[in-house]
């Protein structure tokens, strides 16, 4: 059985939407960060990084989302091309996902909302850095219609987590016209909108919490 | 043949040194950052994004340094275990690396060095990141030789790229014995030196360049 230890975070939904995906069930048990929940001794052992998500298969743990990514497309032989340029062309985004687009959202967002004090340099460097990648991105889909070539791979599902939590860093898909139709083919998928539904209902509403 | 774009940078390195390790041989040619060459035309051509490196092996492009890696370990059967566990621990240091590491250390030094203006918050953020990750990778290596395991992969060769640099954000191998041992292993092997003479010949001497 497939245990996946997730929020609803930009990384913490691409490994439901894979497994939706993939149609390999999965349970999902919420690590509330909101409550630092990833920080404590439990969660600690899993992944001493102190970060969601995680996943588990059959007891072996494995940390990362994008390298979960991997993991189930090759376990599965699906979402990733098992060879030539098609399936370089999937890591390269990958990585530029988590090397570039990701840090870029993630830090936009703490300087614009979370930092305790201005830091304006800062918040233009990552903003600014952001907003490039999208007219990258937004450029390498005017020629294909998906991120790593015209087949929808786990290059997808690793952009479409913080594409999906876009506002965090405030950003928007305003003047990048292929990248809104990229972004809204990923999200008509119905696997896509199962995992949505399942990592938003991880998060308590202000009812169940009170 | 096996072109390589390439400067004495953390990301750079890794691919020389992957090339060495596997016996391939490969044209260096300098894309001078210090110069700005990465974001003149000629080179966006090859990548877009404007970073070094970019491989070119017999006229295919491909970005990302860590995914240049993957390619490479696939492309010949080395340095990449082929299945299992194993193999998956790789990814997953390959994407910490990526993901945590690579962006902590570059923010860390762009704050510390580089920032027109002083941004405390911002640099103290970093830097605290970049310790908090060293400490990890050291941990991992009080329990087994190499980054993903007990053999060379190329996890250590994503890894060494920004340890080999890490005087750019200030940081040092203190206080972290398992962490010094692992570079000490991997930075006395033949393939890495002589990719190291390499790329730094790529930086033009104040003679040459007078």
């Amino acid at each position: 059985m497939i245990e996946v230890y997730a929020f609803a975070t930009p990384n913490s939904v691409k490994v439901p939407i894979a497994l939706e995906e993939l149609g390999l069930p999965y349970d999902l048990r919420a690590v509330n960060v909101r409550k630092g929940e990833q920080k404590q001794e439990a969660f600690l052992s899993l992944n001493p990084n102190g970060k969601v998500p995680v996943l588990v298969d059959d007891g072996f743990v494995l940390t990362e989302s994008a390298a979960i990514l991997v993991y189930l497309a090759e376990k599965t032989g699906k979402l990733l091309p098992t060879g030539g340029a098609a399936r370089a062309r999937v890591f390269e985004q990958l990585f530029f996902h988590a090397s570039a687009l990701s840090p870029a959202f993630g830090n936009a967002g703490f300087f614009k909302r979370s930092s305790p004090e201005p830091q304006p340099i800062a918040e233009a460097r990552f903003t600014s850095e952001a907003e490039r990648i999208l007219g990258l991105l937004d450029s390498r889909l005017s020629t294909q219609a998906f991120m790593a070539g015209d087949a929808f791979t786990i290059a997808d599902i690793a952009h479409f987590g913080w594409l999906w939590r876009r506002q965090f860093p405030g950003l928007t898909l305003d003047g990048h016209p292929n990248l809104s139709r990229w972004y809204e083919a990923v999200a008509e998928r119905p696997a896509v909108q199962r995992a949505i539904v399942r990592v938003e209902a991880l998060v308590e509403t202000p009812a169940s919490a009170a």
